[in-house]
């Protein structure tokens, strides 16, 4: 299963990632996450609420926070307002792995290599399908061939066949990133919405950790 | 409100009102639909149940099965397995249209002159999203422009651009079709798929007939 929140956490997580964290935990609320940092001071905590990092973070939902100096090494707790939350709802599905726009390619060859079902979640807010999310499931959803795709995918992979050739407007455009742009985060559109330039794939351990699986 | 079942109820109820038919009265359930003919033995019998006309019933849920000599001045009640339940959820709203790839333009042209926010229902097949019908809610969409559309629309859209030259094709990959062709009802499909031939707005009034919207 591989779970999508573009705009901005599973880009984010599997930049920190790559950036060599040793792992990232996704945690669903604010006070798990501070629980975590006075259990282990060493932690650095990351994430946002209302698209801002919360009271005593070490970095927000943004790429920009994370450079590599920072994260090497390290374990960061994470928590967003959307996409840690589709994290643990699934967080019990064997094999659950983190796909953005960035790592498509890399997740679905992994995916793809399992040889079962695979379900992609399209995290969207507030109950609704967010354009980002549905985007990059189709990028996924594309290395499968047509007959295997279910409706959803397919409506998912026409919406990345149209827009393939413009991934920046497309998520200019979305609803969440147009609150992005306004909050002066276009850098951030911009680092997401480059495709396949990663091919760090980020998945959930036994133990709740998110670590690159090994290719 | 719109609510869309493109294959086939929508399009084989705008077809039926389109050649005459007085008046449609969608019902949910067989026993109401049985029910209504017992009141007036006047009344046709139309829909589908696991895609075929039930015992007797006047006509299927084929455009094929309602010729004008058989609809003209007559009034029809109709029940699917999913179209109908759409309309029953949703029966309360007002101005409420039954929308198809057939009378996508007439549709939108009629929603957007009520100048309020528009809702337009994709029906979907056990709790998923159809490909077919999100299609069509991309062909109504696609008359708003892309500043008044949710990320739900414009995914419709992308759908709908995607596929706007090749709408047959689309319709026989979608999982809906595929099940219809093994039926022998691919000339369902291809009178599905002609987009924006029909004028004809079926909308709900307060006794529960589906009129055209005199325009």
């Amino acid at each position: 299963m591989a779970v999508i929140d573009t705009l901005r956490a599973t880009t984010t997580i599997t930049t920190i990632l790559e950036r060599g964290a040793m792992a990232v935990r996704p945690v669903a609320d604010l006070e798990a996450a501070y629980a975590h940092k006075a259990l282990d001071s060493d932690i650095l905590l990351g994430g946002e609420r209302k698209n801002q990092p919360p009271e005593g973070f070490d970095g927000g939902n943004s790429p920009y926070d994370w450079p590599q100096d920072r994260v090497r090494g390290r374990r960061v707790t994470y928590t967003t307002t959307n996409g840690t939350q589709a994290i643990e709802r699934v967080r019990e599905v064997p094999r659950l792995v983190l796909a953005a726009l960035i790592n498509a390619w890399a997740c679905a060859d992994f995916l793809r290599q399992l040889q079962q079902p695979t379900l992609i979640v399209a995290s969207g807010s507030r109950g609704a399908p967010a354009l980002e999310d549905v985007l990059a499931a189709g990028a996924v959803a594309t290395h499968w061939p047509r007959a295997d795709r279910t409706d959803a995918a397919e409506i998912a992979c026409a919406v990345f066949e149209r827009d393939r050739t413009r991934l920046l407007e497309a998520l200019r455009h979305s609803d969440h990133g147009r609150d992005l742009v306004q909050l002066g985060l276009e850098a951030d559109l911009a680092f997401a919405a480059r495709l396949d330039v990663s091919t760090v794939v980020p998945m959930l351990d036994g133990d709740g950790w998110l670590r690159p699986v090994a290719r």
